[in-house]
């Protein structure tokens, strides 16, 4: 395995961030870590191996392993078009029956996505030869990330060959602390880290450290996203699927950047169960509660770091959806107006133009022409609708739209809290109890920049 | 009636458009007509009356009659969010049995929408006025436009009181021409005319004329888009609603510019009978499906210019979905690319990133989690599936993706190709013989600038 020289590993290309020193932006220093408290038995390493001609200065290869076999879960994008990677890690985990794993092996600069039956081999190749620096079988899975539809087949060579001749430089890290974290457009590591204990274990301190990396393409199932999430408390392998689809929907499929989904995107999850305790093992018992609860907080702060840096972002905001007749319906108003452009285009020029949000909460579950139900919308009574903005100082709401009627708003205060960087807009439906938050950013002309001269 | 003093009838504001002056952008105008033929009996007006405070020039309200009484139909926004003028147009077709219209009046500068009681009291307050114009009874249909949420009742009061002031300008306008047009952040008009003949009565030239506004929340169900439609044909009002459906699916529904869907949406339709012949009553005639052809190709050429006159739009984009095994995944492939920001960004750019479109493609069919469907996407068989861009000079078309294998794409050509304003990208699913169409436009810095900060 290769060994990170570079803290933090910023990997691939981020051309396109407030700083292109590839320094973290001022504003956004405050979510990069300092200290951390990591897993125990995780290991994580970067190196460049150039899958991108011309690249020699940027680490665009990072492994994880654990230093003993973990249980490990995977969500996938539903993308119909799904990378090679993404086919390849759903069938090993599929194969291992979520047991007997031990890295993750990601590059940047290629998303060996459209590639046909060589990029298969490519992705296979990849992980066969990290296996063997793990001196283990069929224990690695693998993420990509870059352009669709580009097969670099030298570059995957440099790859492999890479791996193979950098394994004697394994190095035990017991703290990898920063280095565990990836960037492409990200213009900041995404990386957090605490530590929880567990109900039949009180005494043991248990550890998890997760690490994202994505700003564009990003929309539930699942986004331009990568993420892995590891923890050194003992899960057993049967109960790892449902506990990280519970904790994904509420996080990672609950954010909208664009609107679009990728072909690669892959969240995982490694439990190698190295700080000891009871196992979790029963969905039924208080540790699986307690741990599912730890887990989806703890998916939830990682995936708001994505929005907060949206590609060109200058405001994060939750979109709190309450008092819906159904969850589903909740959750489809609440993704509609976070990915409205309108709405984002109005957040950016600071506007109280809370029309907009009606329109989208009023369009939301509208089936598109020659769909089956239509306007079958029972969630919304336009005359039990509220709408405010929440200002994230703690001052009270701004109410826009009482019981369907729109207040007499006081444009000066509804400047003052949209100057805030953070902004939370309230949708009570006054049907139900059900409810979802999302969380999303506006667009601004970097947005535009950024995504009108990607590739090129 | 008031009588229109300007030509063409610019109305509202239109402070964004790549004229500041108001003028119409030279790249527009081979789209705004020197000549036309109208339909006999019709005549239009516009005024200003200030509905937004401090408008003294842009005329705001505009007029559309006819001589004698109309079959009448109109589709309407499904936005649970409904305008006032809405909610009362869609009343009053249903109580006349499409039958016996006379008018349309439309005012800029409010939506009338959210304004609870009293904004739907303005709406058939406007109404009654231009009723008494035209001395007929419950014969005018009302369509507004402007912020959402707030209710000017002054300058409805100015609106209904400049209509009974006016009343002895009444002018008969055979050929009213340009003036049967309207803007708001559009920045040229949208109006076409055309004459045509229907088998039964070959002799008779009958005619039709259309005009359209809306630049920006546009999306099928509908637009930000209002459109009135007017033929001298004679048409039964039984008929009416169906012939216009079937034409705004296949055209208003098959375009997008953002996605965002509004409160006002409507598409009406007037047909007078002045040019007489023989009425077209029944839906199995020869007449019938020769009009529905008509009525669709020339609905479709208006929603077109929509879509080329998107706010900030650099590119005029038909997106062809074929070869699908069914109508309506064809058509939600062609909607979900015709959305995707990142397509749109990227043909902004110029750039050929076709693995943006099949990322699209590959989304388009998947529900939101909580949905009940997962990933049942019939329709696309990934190595099936074959992307290309046709250009618009007629020369062959530049294949990206062949039954699922990318192509080695020639660059030079491919950027070639996006250096036009016109572009085809063509989508063939491979997995049977249905197919849909989209028209879309690209995003740019423009939409962001005009969006950012279109109320203030």
């Amino acid at each position: 395995m290769v060994m990170l020289t570079r803290l933090p590993v910023q990997w691939g290309r981020r051309m396109y961030s407030a700083s292109t020193s590839g320094a973290v932006p001022a504003a956004k220093k405050k979510y990069v870590p300092t200290s951390g408290t990591y897993p125990r038995g995780f290991q994580v390493s970067g190196t460049v191996v150039g899958v991108k001609p011309g690249n020699t200065t940027k680490p665009d290869l990072a492994f994880i392993t654990s230093d003993r076999p973990c249980a490990a879960a995977a969500v996938f994008t539903k993308n119909k078009f799904q990378a090679a990677p993404v086919t390849f890690s759903r069938s090993l985990l599929q194969r291992k029956n979520n047991a007997g794993l031990q890295g993750v092996l990601i590059n940047s600069g290629c998303a060996n996505a459209v590639t046909g039956k060589g990029g298969l081999e490519d992705a296979e190749a990849m992980a066969t030869e990290a296996d063997k620096s793990l001196g283990a079988d069929k224990a690695t899975i693998v993420m990509s990330t870059g352009v669709i539809g580009q097969r670099r087949v030298a570059a995957h060579e440099r790859v492999t060959n890479d791996s193979r001749a950098n394994t004697h430089q394994i190095t035990h890290q017991e703290d990898p602390g920063q280095r565990f974290s990836i960037c492409t457009t990200d213009t900041f590591p995404k990386l957090i880290s605490k530590s929880f204990s567990l109900p039949s274990s009180p005494s043991v301190e248990y550890r998890i450290a997760g690490m994202t990396k994505g700003a564009g393409m990003i929309h539930p199932n699942m986004a331009t996203l990568l993420g892995v999430i590891a923890t050194d408390a003992p899960i057993a392998s049967a109960v790892m699927p449902g506990l990280l689809k519970h904790a994904v929907d509420k996080s990672f499929n609950s954010i909208t950047i664009d609107g679009d989904t990728s072909t690669n995107d892959t969240v995982a999850l490694l439990a190698n169960g190295a700080a000891g305790g009871k196992e979790v093992s029963s969905a039924s018992s208080e540790d699986y509660r307690a741990f599912q609860t730890v887990l989806s907080e703890f998916s939830t702060d990682l995936a708001k770091l994505i929005v907060r840096d949206g590609e060109g972002a200058t405001k994060f905001v939750t979109i709190n959806v309450t008092e819906s007749s159904s969850e589903q319906g909740a959750r489809k108003i609440a993704s509609t107006i976070a990915r409205s452009p309108l709405v984002k285009t109005a957040l950016y020029g600071k506007d109280a133009n809370w029309g907009r949000i009606l329109c989208a909460t009023g369009y939301s579950l509208i089936s598109e022409p020659g769909g089956s139900a239509e306007n079958e919308i029972t969630e919304i009574i336009p005359e039990k609708t509220n709408v405010s903005f929440v200002p994230s100082d703690g001052s009270p709401e701004l109410k826009l739209l009482v019981d369907g009627e729109p207040e007499m708003v006081d444009e000066t205060r509804a400047a003052q809290i949209l100057e805030h960087e953070d902004l939370e807009i309230l949708v009570r439906l006054g049907t139900g109890k059900e409810k979802a938050t999302y969380w999303t950013c506006d667009y601004s002309h970097e947005y535009i920049t950024i995504n009108g001269d990607y590739r090129t």
